[in-house]
């Protein structure tokens, strides 16, 4: 399948990246001389763009002036191009009459034409208002502070991300439709409904409804359940999760807590195999377990967690998991070279940038595939017009010369 | 299509629901008396857990004594039905042989089986503990804390919900690549991969070898790019961002500062139209900004940003939200009849608890779909074992008989 993406930032490109890393292959349409993110930060030394080579890896690159009506007829045709694996746009836009659904669709009417959006009725969102506005930042943070405290955001793109591989997923699901009746569809996504389609679905608007106002912060605290963070004799953090009665037996029996807990559970009347008794008092027992993770190292303390099968994890920098990819520990993870291939190279002095960027984490039968090259803005621009749309050499020329590609 | 699912918590459940909302007929499968996460908080007053019933609405819900071997041989024929449209698996188990691949594969070698682990060598592993193990919770919180400050973990189970969407899109795509080849596959999906996959896809893990540490906590600020929170004079607070130089020109137009920016721009020999330029300059121009939110209540800012087409919004707390809900903003959101319809309604006294949930946010032609009744664990048992499995009445009642459904 083949799929046109005029998108920006972190969503569309997304549902590009999935789509492209599970074999389409992806066209992506950029104005002339780049989008608003094409260099945004983080940026590696050379100035490109860490977040925009990662994201549009593995994708084509066509490059055109959007701006001129003989640039989106361009656009257009590439996005309406016959065929039965063609006919395929991921977009963002607002507010642009050459790429509404009406006209698209006049051109070819089994298009599929997903568009991803702020709120559901076109206003402007990003992750980081849709996610204020359904509560998340309201119950982040540190215990004990109330609701008249600053809110703290989470500095990942959750939204946009689940957006994004929704994106992949209505694509192929209208694709899978289409195939049987022919049909093309108009779907919608609104950053802000996916937001809300989040919250409610673990059922927290339910629970804020009832209760008549926010759950309390909780730190790093798991509410409903027992999970914790406890920092080891050098300095370092885990993460420790007893959701089961099974984890909760495997913490007790690692950290040799067992009998303490037994004569807890006597002294209080309480039953700690239950999940809501280890969350009410979660903080009796990471009390009563601080001590053994700072009498240990990490690596002893891991060790000891590991054989008694406990679920835990380290806390670690991205630096440190940068490190751990240098020592081979993530496969899911590889290496692109940033940029032109065919820009100087090290024997002019020159280093050529790398990112560490990202395969599919969808395994097929046992095996990663391979994370896509790098894009260079516009270097497929005269191999994709040609291809889809035959354009000659004079025509493309011609648009060179007239500045539209 | 059909699908089978053997999955609990959020990820493999996620992936379901959003097959069933985008068409596809689910069959869960689960132990008798309900998996570990059944009755997970938050829980209605009526002691139904509102998360398990949201996650899995718009399912079939089969349960079966798993650890017979007479239930396991009904849970692999129901996974192994003949027929195109099934042959489809989600499950999250790990080392039940009954479950394992190969043999599943070897009673329907097309099989498209998705199995969701923790790390990718099978492992466990849950969002919490990926979460820390990939950087976030380090990079999360109050501008200036350090690294060896407590690292803040977000509420949100991110990962989870990024897993299941993926699910999704993996099962589509590799039944489009089954109706073209008959093959099947054997997908496996860790959440470890997909966090790790998160991070790098933006860039931060290069980013952060490249600095060689972890980048600075910047609170609510945004990295990279100018966005904060602000006070309103009501005790609320807005998110407001300027990614682009035209939402930046909205920003000082509303707020009545360009002329204030244009000095300072002039004064620090700086040009706040680069993006990069507004995040160096982030507490200089959010002080700045501050006075005009802190002189206004909510409704007053809110018509003025507006009016100026300024990219913010407020934030709400999950009761805002449901009351908003209430009022019909939001027409994503619906509410289902938690449990059974059978039993005792209003007239006998008992109030039947209902939960806020969610149809799918993909809107298909302008319309969203139905989101999909509340599950009963168990409910249709006999009528799946009956229809896919052809099983006769006397067959039913012997299996009732023996307490394996």
């Amino acid at each position: 399948m083949q799929v046109v993406e005029c998108a920006s930032y972190v969503a569309g490109p997304t549902g590009g990246l999935t789509l492209a890393q599970l074999g389409a292959e992806v066209v992506r349409i950029d104005p002339l001389g780049g989008g608003h993110d094409h260099r945004r930060w983080p940026l590696a030394p050379s100035g490109e763009s860490y977040y925009w080579s990662s994201l549009n890896k593995g994708k084509r690159s066509v490059a055109i002036d959007l701006r001129s009506p003989e640039g989106q007829e361009l656009a257009v045709a590439l996005i309406t191009a016959p065929g039965p694996d063609r006919g395929l746009l991921i977009d963002n836009v607002v507010g642009r009459p050459w790429l509404a659904h009406e006209a698209l669709e006049a051109k070819r009417p089994d298009l599929i034409h997903l568009r991803v959006q702020g709120h559901p009725d076109g206003r402007p969102a990003v992750d980081y208002t849709v996610n204020a506005a359904v509560g998340v930042p309201q119950i982040t943070g540190p215990e004990g502070a109330d609701k008249t405290t600053a809110p703290v955001n989470h500095v990942l793109p959750a939204w946009d991300l689940i957006t994004g591989v929704s994106v992949a997923a209505g694509l192929l699901a209208a694709l899978h439709d289409r195939e049987r009746t022919g049909n093309g569809a108009f779907i919608e996504l609104a950053l802000s409904d996916v937001a809300l389609a989040g919250v409610s679905n673990l059922g927290w608007l339910s629970e804020a409804e009832l209760r008549g106002g926010d759950r309390p912060r909780h730190g790093n605290h798991l509410y409903g359940s027992f999970a914790s963070d406890f920092a080891t004799a050098d300095g370092r953090r885990v993460m420790v999760v007893a959701l089961t009665e099974g984890q909760w037996k495997a913490l007790k029996q690692a950290t040799g807590t067992a009998k303490v807990f037994d004569a807890l559970e006597t002294a209080l009347g309480i039953d700690l195999r239950e999940e809501e008794e280890r969350y009410r008092h979660r903080e009796t027992i990471a009390a009563i377990l601080r001590p053994w993770f700072a009498g240990r190292d990490l690596d002893q303390a891991s060790a000891e967690l590991d054989r008694a099968r406990v679920l835990w994890g380290p806390y670690r920098g991205m630096a440190d998991v940068a490190a751990a990819h240098r020592r081979g520990a993530h496969p899911v993870l590889a290496d692109i070279e940033l940029g032109d291939p065919g820009r100087p190279g090290p024997e002019t002095g020159a280093v050529p940038s790398t990112s560490i960027t990202a395969r599919s984490p969808l395994r097929w039968n046992g095996a990663y595939g391979e994370p896509g090259e790098s894009p260079v803005l516009g270097r497929d621009t005269d191999h994709v017009l040609t291809e889809i749309l035959h354009l000659t050499a004079p025509e493309l020329t011609g648009l060179h010369d007239r500045g539209v590609i």
